[in-house]
């Protein structure tokens, strides 16, 4: 026997690729927000008291707990702040998955769900979505150990009405439904109305997308305060301060400007609804987003190929090489410059 | 059945107490530094470029992981960084103890070991230390499944020598041995240069006391390569991105400062030896600490006592309510003024 024996091995997520390359270029491959955030997260570093650095941050994350609330309209304890929505989705899974019965979840959606799952022995089921990439609410009405749907769907950019998240909710009272709306901001209808109507809803969402905040790693549940409160002991009992000083103040500053984000989000979507033309156009057909991206799939030339192609002009885009999708792309929205050089590009790459 | 049955129900660990009153307080009860982090640390975050915000940070925390490695005469493939040591130790546990047999650390240690071995069902024996409370090497020649040693241990304060740290690892080729070396800039002895000898050895620090920067939320591991690539894979299979832009920033600036480290970091050890004294002198038995906190029992009065007067003057210490170190009190050391303070307060009390 060996030391290697006792280990656990897993096989992890994998992130979009970090171009490590010379020279500009155009980042289309992790839905990042394409502006910076607003300059009220300057302001509140420029003024963050260097003598807190040396003090454990609020334990609860409060401050930002708290702004996040009342953004919302929900009270703190309501309110689960973590390292990105992925934090607090591994926590959610850890604490609410925790029957023997498989969860479900879609076949096509976030590709970190599973890996979760096998971490924590967690049985599942991967529910296929039918031929259009959209849910059938009928599928998620059967016994099950808890639900996790992404709204909208990543990677297909595709929103669920909130009647039918709704239909699920309360067709499964048992069980925990976790509401995952990484991008909702961008043209998704939310599920926080119904937190205090259904106390098995809990609702995650983060600030690295629309926030323009990847770089900051928040993310945070809304559920009701028993939900929070089985939550906040799990991850108490993995480590007591997750969110650092900087996180705290420059994530209040982040949801406190209301201004700047409607603008900035409200041009991300213009951006997005002309590309969406554009591809169109040069013959992709391109799922209904309602995201900060597009997937789409080209009717003559393979999704693989455009994907390699773009990369040697110094344009990065998301491949999946999965079943089902293998001849998709998933493109994030840039800046309009960003993506009229990409339209250009393919436009010469395709005629 | 509710959804209630499904959740997983945890004790949590629980941190110091983050005093909520009026007025000017002295907490000398979580361990943390007294003096702020070097000014290399305000300077970084000054400068930080807002714009990267918005994009995710380095996936595996590279620059800091670097410049760890470099400070320490490592590879940076041979660090692992993490969200303070306490994400570093629970993903270890996670990690490397995957075995059925129990693992082993003492009954008096840091509090949180039991805390994650419960939660991730990690069967544990907590081996009696002897009655002054140090580590009796044969103990961990015993069939196991893993061992973690704190070096030196908290709440006592007490270093093991090297040279017994290096009778453990080598006793046990066959399962990880996890060196927590939170306090050891204090007065400890690394296992550092360890690492390179043994390979199933992993060395796990922190910047949270040392290094003044416990809002920071950095932690890192030095093993061998092999070892921290199956750590990284199951970090990678929660949360691909922990460490903020704002701590990598942060972070780098507090590991170069050395000067300032080696400073203050002394000041501390002088103010430390001077308290210990003083104590002495007021009828305290105080364990030889080799920390920045030092624990103490008091010959006539109970520390619950003590701990409950301090409190009604504002100064904040840490007891334990726990078999064989209930009548200690841990007590952190701030700077001079707040030690003579506390000095002088207790003075009062005790003639």
């Amino acid at each position: 026997m060996s030391y290697i024996d006792n280990i656990r091995k897993v096989v992890p997520y994998t992130p979009g690729e970090q171009p490590k390359v010379e020279g500009e270029i155009i980042k289309l491959n992790t839905n990042e927000f394409p502006y910076p955030p607003s300059a009220m997260v300057e302001k509140a570093l420029e003024s963050l008291d260097i003598d807190t650095l040396r003090l454990y941050p609020n334990v609860t994350a409060a401050p930002l707990a708290r702004a996040i609330a009342k953004y919302y309209g929900f009270e703190e304890d309501e309110v689960f702040v973590g390292v990105g929505s992925d934090d607090v989705l591994a926590n959610s899974f850890l604490t609410f998955f925790a029957s023997d019965v498989p969860i479900l979840f879609p076949d096509i959606t976030y590709s970190f769900y599973d890996v979760w799952a096998d971490l924590y022995k967690i049985p599942y089921v991967r529910v296929p979505l039918k031929d259009d990439f959209t849910v059938d609410v009928n599928d998620y009405k059967v016994k099950n150990g808890g639900i996790v749907i992404a709204n909208p769907n990543a990677p297909t950019g595709i929103a669920l009405p909130l009647e039918s998240i709704e239909e699920i909710v309360k067709a499964n009272p048992d069980v925990i439904v976790i509401v995952d709306e990484a991008y909702v901001d961008f043209g998704g209808e939310s599920a926080l109305p119904l937190v205090r109507k259904y106390e098995n809803l809990l609702v995650v969402q983060t600030f690295s997308k629309s926030r323009a905040a990847a770089g900051m790693r928040i993310g945070f549940a809304v559920g009701n305060k028993t939900l929070i409160k089985y939550l906040s002991d799990v991850k108490f009992s993995i480590n007591s301060y997750t969110m650092n000083q900087m996180a705290l103040a420059a994530g209040v500053a982040a949801i406190e400007d209301k201004e700047y984000f409607k603008e900035t989000v409200t041009r991300v979507i213009n951006t997005r609804n002309w590309a969406n033309k554009q591809l169109v156009k040069l013959g992709f057909n391109v799922l209904p987003s309602s995201t900060n991206f597009v997937f789409a799939s080209h009717k003559d030339v393979p999704a693989r190929d455009i994907f390699e192609y773009l990369k040697t002009k110094n344009i990065f885009v998301r491949y999946f090489n999965k079943d089902r999708i293998d001849n998709y792309l998933r493109i994030t929205i840039g800046t309009k410059e960003q993506m009229e050089k990409l339209v250009k590009v393919l436009e010469e790459y395709l005629k």
